[in-house]
């Protein structure tokens, strides 16, 4: 209740202060940069804003600025109307964005520089901002800033934009700034998938991480092995190939790497649908057969059909929560593992190496979940990347051990939580204990992972936002700039809430637990 | 739990059915159409889909009708990748959509022509599905019925259309099919408004009922009182006049006439921020003071305003729960009730009679909560409509009184009632007890209403949905064509459920109550 209390009182502050002219005071920004000087000019933002790329070196074949920038300006206008007058206000108006980006290669990928500066002078004729960055990536981050420096003027009917001249410089605390999503506990349709990485972009989310199967669906088809997807839950619920290349390109297209995962051994029961040798068998089907050859062969089939779409560093394996009951059970790979001289966890250990190979075959670094690391970590391929989930305090563990970690303690940063706060996704530091410079540089970043047993289409806007913003801040933001108390950023959040309603995306109210409907009526500012 | 049960039944069938020729069997439409005969072929659909309006009175010079079809390929497609080959399927491909539209004239407004033919034949070269329709908003209902007989082939990655050839005939049961948006109790952003225009397309809805202000905020900008939206909950929870044009004209090129409301006397406390001359007193802020001639030249200023944008036959006036205690304990209004020898109800019914007046003089019809019916009914304007909400029974004694009626007893079609069941939203029956054929064109049709008080962009839409659509049915189809027991239709609308998820609806599951979670892991046609 004291807490309930600090934030009601926060959003209430929040509110009060809110004007046309109430970002002068403030920096209304989420993620807050690296760093932020600004004045007091008022600008004008031209309804006809130009981008000009002069003195860039980025050509821009693909169109991934130009197309950036239309969504830029569509997003700050609200789809309100703007149409009222320039004469007369007295402002100076800003014609355009002028952006200087100085690598011509567009190829994304884990680690691209996404530093950029953005400066909005106050004076100048025409009157440009100017945003420049390393790569296109840097540049896109440096729009996003942008929008969320104006606002709609209500009595102007144009937009405005408040404290100029603005100097922002900016860069990413960690490379690995990641949201995870389900598509096997319900499937989401292809648009939504793309509305949350369109969400992701506000607050600088990078990596989208596809669950794609698991035990209860297998909704990809993989042309290698074509019956997989024979596991869908129905003939609709499925994504063709191309339908993921599509998805892929739309995520490269905004800055967001996709990361594949299949997660094996357990977690596979749907495979066995369209192939059911994969199962130990028909009355015992996970995990997947350790002993059969056609099992790897599979994998192997997956992660080559996998590496001409999915061309992030990283490929996801899971690994976690194997039960391996059945390959004692049933007679047949109890031989075997007699035969090769296995006990269960030896086989649980072959089977995450083996597939560990193939993966590497295929030219992908590995990530496993930590279940891998906490059993033989010290058998893992080095190129491993171990993704933490069961608690805290393991990060400290894989990086003493010179491998690499992500983190998504559960109890923090899993969206299915409902009881978990957006205060504590705020405070959750992927550091903790870890005060060596060198350990520190491997933790990659974190994730947050929004599991599908209870989200589909109708309730994952708002089970993610605006809890995922609250991780995004942490995981950008210099750890000297981040709150060292989550009420001191509720006010912000919460109009960052606001403003991702305002975008049309389904962020919950900040009180209450995850995904509450607001508790009774009153401003967005406050809920 | 014995109608969980027959639910889960109907929706395990719903699932085992599910093919990629499912659809030879079955008619998936939602709403049924008044009349539909179909064949046994299979068409593809041409990636490139013309439309030819050959022989149409209709010129498109506002583009509805272009537009409108754009809109249909591209929700056809789902967001999937069309890319396969139409070669040696030995399939029909059909070449474009023909639309006839006798009526030169668009103008929308209450009661147009909403019927429609449409044909599609299995053979003919170029092959054209034709549409005949008096008005290009029946040949919109046209190209929705179109959507929904077109499936994504996963296989052929193509558009296909099962059980040509087809003639359906079609047209509305009732002219008015409602749905209610609070934009007081939380802000609605404009584009979160526009989404659920959109959605109400896709189960022919076409009235969107704005219930702009209320007690709690005042977001509207009125010209003629510019303080008026200084009731608003901030700065940004507001649209401007040209916002509301916006929306009535997005609304108009869907077939989709907005209702605007003032809710006077009562429901008004928020129009006294910015004129606390509004106020009986500083201490007692609601109904508006009746006794003051501000408050009617207030109320004229709105609507005049709102005629220029409200082009709609009807305006609702609101009149409900209104305790006018307020005008008995502020002595000024007290003693001009006693001087003018009126009592609060007296008073009540002067309010509301005096509003209608104004309301008329604009050159509207009037729509009026129940209550004023239920006290002064026969004083009420003979243009009166009375909205029905408190309960069943309602519209019989509306209609023997000779005034028309519009139902939403919200027992069975209040959106915020969690516990109303989308299997009472489908068996409402407006025309319940009204058996002469002449009172039953009294009623106009029904209206759901998602009341605002814990709805806001976060939630809107799976609130809304899919219970909407129930009601839906009940209002566009044929009487005779209507299922008797809901579950008969619960597979129907279970897949109708999964395509507004596919075009990015976020309709929730069916069981469970209002806006429930999925329960648990499983295909969204079961849920």
């Amino acid at each position: 209740m004291a807490s309930a209390a600090r934030l009601l009182l926060a959003l209430l502050a929040a509110a009060a202060a809110v004007g046309p002219c109430a970002g002068a005071g403030r920096v209304d920004l989420w993620p807050m940069p690296a760093s932020v000087a600004r004045g007091a000019q008022t600008l004008l933002v031209s309804r006809d804003l130009k981008l000009s790329t002069a003195g860039s070196n980025y050509s821009d074949g693909r169109g991934i600025l130009r197309e950036a920038f239309q969504r830029m300006v569509a997003v700050v206008e609200l789809d309100h109307a703007i149409n009222g007058s320039y004469n007369g206000r007295g402002s100076p108006v800003l014609a355009g964005v002028r952006v200087v980006v100085r690598s011509p290669n567009d190829e994304l990928n884990f680690g691209v520089d996404e530093s950029y500066k953005l400066s909005v002078p106050a004076t100048g004729n025409p009157l440009y901002a100017q945003i420049e960055a390393q790569t296109v990536f840097g540049a896109l981050h440096a729009l996003e800033t942008f929008s969320q420096l104006c606002n709609f003027d209500f009595n102007a009917r144009l937009i405005e934009l408040h404290s100029a001249p603005w100097t922002i410089m900016d860069m990413p605390r960690f490379h690995y700034r990641g949201l995870l999503i389900d598509t096997s506990r319900h499937y989401l349709p292809v648009p939504v998938i793309k509305s949350v990485i369109d969400s992701m972009t506000f607050s600088k989310l990078n990596i989208l991480h596809w669950h794609i199967v698991d035990e209860q669906s297998f909704p990809l088809q993989i042309p290698s092995y074509p019956k997989l997807w024979n596991g869908a839950y129905s003939y609709s619920e499925r994504y063709t190939f191309d339908d993921a290349i599509d998805i892929v390109q739309y995520a490269e297209k905004r800055g967001v790497n996709v990361l594949a995962e299949i997660d094996v051994p357990g977690h596979a029961l749907s495979w066995g649908v369209g192939y059911p040798s994969l199962w130990p068998s028909a009355i015992c089907k996970e995990p997947l057969d350790v002993s059969n050859d056609f099992t790897f062969q599979v994998i192997n089939g997956i992660l080559s059909d996998f590496s001409k779409i999915f061309k992030f560093k990283f490929v996801h394996l899971g690994g976690d929560e194997v039960n391996t009951s059945c390959w004692t059970t049933t007679p047949r790979i109890k031989s075997w593992l007699i035969q090769h001289g296995m006990n269960e966890s030896d086989a649980y250990r072959y089977f995450v190496l083996r597939t560990q190979k193939i993966a590497i075959s295929h030219g992908y670094d590995i990530i496993n979940w930590e279940e891998t690391f906490n059993n033989f970590g010290d058998k893992l391929d080095r190129k491993t990347v171990v993704h933490n989930w069961l608690g805290s305090g393991v990060a400290e563990k894989v990086v003493t051990a010179g491998l690499r970690c992500i983190v998504s303690n559960q109890d923090k940063w899993y969206l299915d939580h409902l009881d978990a706060t957006w205060e504590g996704f705020y405070m959750n530091e992927p550091l903790t204990n870890i005060h060596n410079p060198e350990q520190q540089r491997l933790v990659l970043g974190g994730e947050v992972c929004m599991w599908g047993e209870h989200i589909d289409a109708s309730d994952i806007q708002q089970t993610i936002w605006p809890r995922a913003a609250a991780a995004a801040e942490r995981l950008w933001t210099p750890i000297e700039k981040l709150a060292k108390d989550a009420g001191s950023v509720a006010a912000r959040l919460a109009r960052f809430r606001c403003l991702l309603n305002q975008r049309g995306v389904a962020a919950a109210p900040l009180a209450g637990y995850g995904r509450s409907a607001p508790s009774e009526p009153g401003s967005c500012l406050r809920q």
